[in-house]
């Protein structure tokens, strides 16, 4: 079971709201998904009203939001969102994320690493998103970080783990749960995170944009466990030389070939 | 439902025998995968003994044999061996494996098509395992192989899908069911096999020599059927520029700042 | 030096003459190319003109044609435009295509191997373009086949070594020269096939189509020679654990530091 | 031509100093590689002896050291150790490295923006080793940074372009040279930096640890030029449908074949 936070998940998919062609059919995947942990953007909320769309169909007994700071550019809007976001949502979790690049929108190290000491020492439990980079990992777990959340591909992109060689790095050297977020466009891309050791994933646009999202996150929910089984039961590494399954053979002597003479 | 031969399927997850560290284990690792299909080295089996320790732990009526013929270096062994197994197993289906190269195991695409015109022949519902070759596999169709098995990389490296450019062409072009044999190294491979079209995998050497067959055997049978899923939900395509999840937003303007001024 | 059937090359890269937007500019790619093996498809030679344009632009000493069979789907069509092609260049060199397949042209290995045999007999120098397939080199090479030729991926796609994995068993095992053919799609692929042991590439559509040909001409005999260099000189291993360039310091002790105090 | 801080460089190929077997040979093969910028870390330089072994090797012309801070782990200590190589080598050029992590040596990206706008203030031309983060390079640029140094893969890995998508990013968003440093493994990764656009690349493992090393920087040599001269010539991109080199010949019809029957 994954605990981040003293808080425990069953389920190691965790989700986002955005892109869904509707607020049902986003409750429909999102129950689908089994996901506890969906993560959902301060604007997307109205804040004013109670009986805000979005919310509404998020009021499951299993399910805790995890608001985001999408949109903002600096360790300051950042503190500021997630003062809005605590008010508004009644958590202290927060998904931290900070991007200044409005095409690729990569994370910044720097004010994610600032955002997250100041956010962390005002009692927030924060989970910052960004570059699958070993060092800044570390430096977050340093200073509180709930979770890591280091990127596969640029958020969107559905490439996939692109960054593999570095997450690989980042979950051997990680003390806090590592969460790859962005860029999985796939239920073998969930899988492989998990199989190599990844605490969970975040995954959204490849379910709101698929052609049947609420099918496709029962093929998400199925994808990790899979690749957490796997995990555990400890895969074999690859080889450079084929090792038959069935051992090469000495039965066909010319005698009993004789006996079926084609 | 996958349909071979008129037969169907319930999995698309095929296994195979070899490498497990006993019969027992085997069995157990079997039936977690939901297999409906086995395949068995003829050597393996002793012809004469009814009680013969392989084929007693297969004795499940869901589960249905596919000799292979591996050892076999020509299309005329291929056909005694064809020959033996039917009349040992009472099966005429085969996986046919013709390698005369013993250390890497890679098929020979002209003796492999000589023998599957011959065993259609003679009435055999014929499963090829060849190269990833699109117009191979072809042609095996068109001489009644019920089925093509291109390998995704060699037999027993783990190294999954190497020949992913090429299976995708088969998809597109068979009018037979494509089951990827070989190579696939962890769930997450069969799950991307499934996903880009395969009808199913054969997997063997991956839940063998695993930590724990038998629930490795189970994260593949998720991961196949999560594929899957996914292949008929509509996976969407990989971009190139990045899309947020959660848009961009505006919500930061100065008065609102000062409210919860730092 | 590379040699196949007691011809000796200089340059181990072979090129082609399709897609050029002019014969003129495409003798001055090939002049810069430094190629002296060109292939040349028999429909593009007007046989009854010994004028024709793209044979006159050919006409250099150190350039040897190359005629090929491109657009035969037998090995019957085969062997005729081989007859063709030697009456007409006076050459019994012979690059060997048959792809049925009009959409991925990808080559036959059946109708291949049936069409090398033959040729070989009739005295031809008969290098088969083919499927990265290791057991059908190595029965091309034992009827005779002068050099294989397996392609990296599909022909024009640009996409480069796709089939890396089965190139390096090949190159293992080879006996006669490999020459890495189609798919080739920037100087960093050609180079990346010689590392690894290939003997030569042809590379025609990234040279005919890119923005400047003769340039990239250029661009393409250096890396072909690079790559060389680089095989004879023996590359280093991947590792799996950063090794410092510069080995980590201790020269930063407390003393020194204090002296320029920040 | 390439220019960093008002000098300009006919190559392309920066080199290091390290792990060759004897400074002579160090010698040979940075001649050979035609490099104009040679990085070398302080500890290696003995700073009382005028005649110290590695720096009389370098003392050419052409060459330009680049004195490096490998082996310190905050901002502070690569400020003492810029200062010192700024006294002992006579150069205010510096190749900032600040890895606190022992075993993959991955750069802080924190320290690093830190010490190089102090750095920028004390009048040194700094070219920061920073992980492939898109956004740390911009900040770095905001801040002075004479160029930006993204890895390729760990130091020493020998892995290549691991992080080609997020080079392809700071590539096109960099207003200052990109120079790709560490994993560089083979002549053809070289070549591949260049032709998506890196301004240069710095290379010293594979170098220094192949078979013949002086071979081996002129391979690097000429591969670099060749990654240049292709991205200047304009490569076409990757398709997904073949399309032949040689377009398909109708030229094979019944009447012409009589006239050779087989």
């Amino acid at each position: 079971m994954l605990t981040i936070a003293n808080k425990t998940f069953n389920s190691r998919l965790f989700t986002g709201t955005g892109k869904f062609s509707s607020a049902a059919l986003m409750e429909d995947a999102l129950l689908a998904s089994g996901s506890e942990l969906v993560t959902v953007a301060l604007k997307r909320v109205d804040m004013n009203d109670p009986q805000d769309d979005i919310l509404r169909h998020l009021q499951h007994a299993h399910i805790n939001l995890l608001p985001n700071t999408s949109g903002v550019r600096t360790a300051k809007e950042a503190v500021f969102a997630a003062q809005l976001a605590r008010e508004a949502l009644q958590t202290n979790w927060l998904k931290l994320e900070i991007h200044p690049d409005p095409k690729y929108l990569m994370p910044d190290p720097v004010e994610t690493l600032r955002a997250t000491e100041e956010l962390v020492k005002m009692g927030f439990v924060v989970l910052p998103y960004i570059h699958a980079d070993p060092v800044l990992c570390k430096r977050l777990e340093e200073v509180g970080a709930a979770a890591v959340m280091p990127l596969g591909s640029p958020i969107g992109s559905n490439k996939g783990l692109k960054t593999i060689d570095f997450l690989e790095i980042i979950i051997e050297q990680s003390k806090v749960p590592v969460v790859v977020d962005a860029g999985i466009g796939s239920p073998s891309d969930a899988a492989k995170a998990l199989e190599i050791g990844a605490d969970a994933v975040l995954v959204n646009t490849a379910i709101a944009v698929a052609g049947q999202p609420v099918q496709m996150a029962t093929a998400f929910k199925m994808a990790v466990e899979a690749g957490r089984i796997a995990y555990e039961a400890r895969l074999a590494k690859p080889l450079n030389t084929a090792i038959a399954s069935s051992p090469l053979t000495a039965f066909l002597d010319e005698t009993s070939m004789a006996k079926f003479s084609l």
